[in-house]
């Protein structure tokens, strides 16, 4: 009974839409059921599902509560994993849906960003070996307590992956709505292309530089656990972009990709006393309160003042603003200035970190469009930038045509 | 902490259909909640929700696999318990949602219609000691394998009472959209008050009768754990009616209820040798692909040779009469007859049991109004009639009259 394989599947919100998609992936789950290798599939809720629920919570309740609201969304999974298998068995394919508490998918009590803290695979291998292929509810957990919990958006690709991890599966792979890693976003950079291969490093930075394919919490843990991961449509057949250890000719790549992030907003506390601490006590508030900061930079103190700078979703603009204008007086700044309509431009790439002017090049390039750079903030393996967002279009294509070419010059590791 | 008493309320789709809905239901269980009682509310799922999870399990599937309907349509009253521990908590009541996996609802593993084999309230007992208010998703459970089930349509109500015999609670009120059991529906029968009291039985053989206020195994339930439900509107404050033990008083009161089931089809097999096992064998083959048979008629035998006729839901006539055809032949019959558009009437009462001429005197009344009877069927405490669907609301009306009495002359026991 006992197969050689064992492969992971995860299915998005779109690749689980309705009623035809998911007949098109009973098809391909079939396909794959019916070859040497067991089968786990992982779905997320039919799109546009989340936020119908959303908008039900919010409804009845201006602020829902944590605890509940993780109840609520857990129904979206729920449902998929169940019209999955009911599509699944009018095909012939004997599956059986599994939720968070049944495959005891234990999670911490962070409702709504919960973590995976372990799974106990023993239902999943019983009904491996009862030769089922099993439907598992992404997203979802339980506590110690047995509340249900959720991962955060996105948080289907981190049970995935935990699964494969937990079930020492060959491969986890992703099933989307795009055929894989582009060298940045086709939709506005025309030269760009599909990755065969990517880096778990470099993939965790173009996660969190927007690119949307990912969550990176699910990037993280297969790197951590040495899951291979591939990104693959589910509307055809394409061979999709793997992400994988790092292996010594990446870095023959300088920039493996050129990642955006509209909607920006920065806001600068200028002329504050430096002193220790003054970072936590001027953003603290803002953590505690959900807002999420992106980039922080603080240039060098003059005079025993500096000047904090940091950005946040241009949603959260006022919010922030608000907050740290109270905080303004009491770390003894001399002024608050807030700007939205930015974007945060990123490279990325396992190669800048042995070559040098990778930066100075960036803003060559950048400079000969005129693309004037508001803030700069790098990592080993990665340069960000923000720009007005009048600029993010030109910025991204004179830096992909910098680093990775036009279509026709792209070299190896890319196709 | 611990309170004096215990009360689990219970709320029907159309109760915690809306926003405002749940609002207005927040409002009842935190007064509840207030008092010296401790509470324990059971949700439905949110009107139409149910229907719409059936539809889109049949846009999936032509017939969706049991076990995955049922994971399906679970989701609907996690909804509700969710919704409505939000809007709890909105206006100040510490209250937190449990599913029938969290509860530990145990049921068989008859997927669509499972029934509770036990409840482990050690969950429940903690909320409550915790000073929570616990909603609790009705209709569903898990068997011993943790699979999720459902009880059938009305389940809720089931749940609420076996909720309550497990709690000890001193009452279970099942909140409706109708003020009460009513002598008969009001929409046809003008006359029709509601009822202050009813005993179990009479309560089960109208819920048997088409009266759709309760699943006729949540009365059975509460008879045999002696829990008191009261039926009420979440709309108004009415007292409602109380479904109680039997009392010697309620003997007094010949009729309780007239009760009618509109879409009747009778089907007649004509002429069968009458041999031990033939109603097994022309009514099993039916009954094992799922259709429902209601009342069953069979003659003394002439000649060796007996009609046998039964009733089925109208949408059911067609596929009902062609497997009967199929078996007429082999039980040697002689014909068979079909007819759709027909109505049951029956009326209800613990007090004709010790009096004759009940049934003598509704076939008087009946003919009194030129309602043709085609087929009769009496038990302990009730007399039921088919008639043609056009004849239902004279013979309603003509019974209520006859037995109960138009508004002004209604005695004791109702009002």
């Amino acid at each position: 009974m006992s197969k050689a394989r064992r492969i992971v599947h995860k299915y998005g919100g779109t690749s689980v839409g309705s009623p035809e998609r998911l007949h098109a992936v009973a098809q391909r789950v079939k396909a794959t059921s019916e070859s040497d290798a067991e089968l786990v599939v992982v779905v997320s809720a039919m799109s546009g599902e989340t936020n119908r629920l959303l908008d039900l919570a919010a409804s009845v309740s201006p602020e829902p509560a944590r605890r509940e609201l993780d109840v609520l969304l857990a129904t979206g999974e729920q449902a998929s994993t169940a019209l999955l298998t009911m599509a699944l068995a009018d095909v012939g394919v004997d599956a059986v849906s599994l939720q968070g508490h049944q495959v005891r998918i234990a999670t911490d009590s962070s409702f709504g960003r919960a973590r995976i803290k372990s799974i106990d695979v023993s239902r999943v291998e019983k009904a491996l070996a009862e030769g089922h292929v099993a439907v598992i509810a992404g997203f979802q957990g339980v506590d110690e307590e047995h509340n249900i919990t959720t991962l955060g958006r996105g948080g289907s690709d981190t049970s995935a992956v935990a699964l494969a991890a937990a079930l020492s599966a060959e491969a986890c792979e992703i099933y989307t709505d795009v055929p894989g890693v582009f060298t940045a976003d086709p939709r506005i950079c025309p030269d760009a292309v599909k990755l065969d291969r990517i880096s778990f490093d470099e993939m965790i930075e173009l996660a969190g530089q927007g690119t949307k394919i990912l969550q990176i919490r699910s990037v993280e843990c297969a790197k951590r656990y040495g899951v291979n991961v591939c990104v693959r449509s589910s509307f055809d057949d394409g061979e999709g972009t793997w992400v994988v250890p790092e292996e010594e000719s990446m870095e023959e790549v300088l920039v493996s990709g050129v990642a955006f992030d509209r909607d920006q907003a920065k806001i600068t506390l200028q002329g504050v006393p430096d002193r220790p601490g003054l970072a936590a006590s001027v953003l603290g508030p803002l953590a505690g309160s959900g807002i999420v900061i992106d980039m922080i930079v603080q240039n060098v103190a003059e005079d025993g003042r500096t000047d904090l700078t940091f950005t946040v979703p241009d949603a959260e603009k006022a919010r922030a603003e608000e907050m740290v204008r109270k905080v303004a007086d009491e770390v003894g700044a001399r002024g608050v200035v807030a700007a939205g309509g930015l974007a945060k431009v990123s490279v990325v790439g396992l190669g800048m970190r042995n070559h040098a002017g990778v930066a100075a090049r960036a803003f060559e390039l950048l400079a000969s469009e005129s693309v004037n750079i508001q803030m700069i903030s790098t990592s080993e393996i990665k340069i960000s930038v923000v720009v007005e967002l009048g600029d993010l279009e030109r910025a991204v294509n004179v830096l992909h045509r910098g680093f990775i070419g036009s279509e026709s010059e792209v070299g190896s590791g890319t196709g």
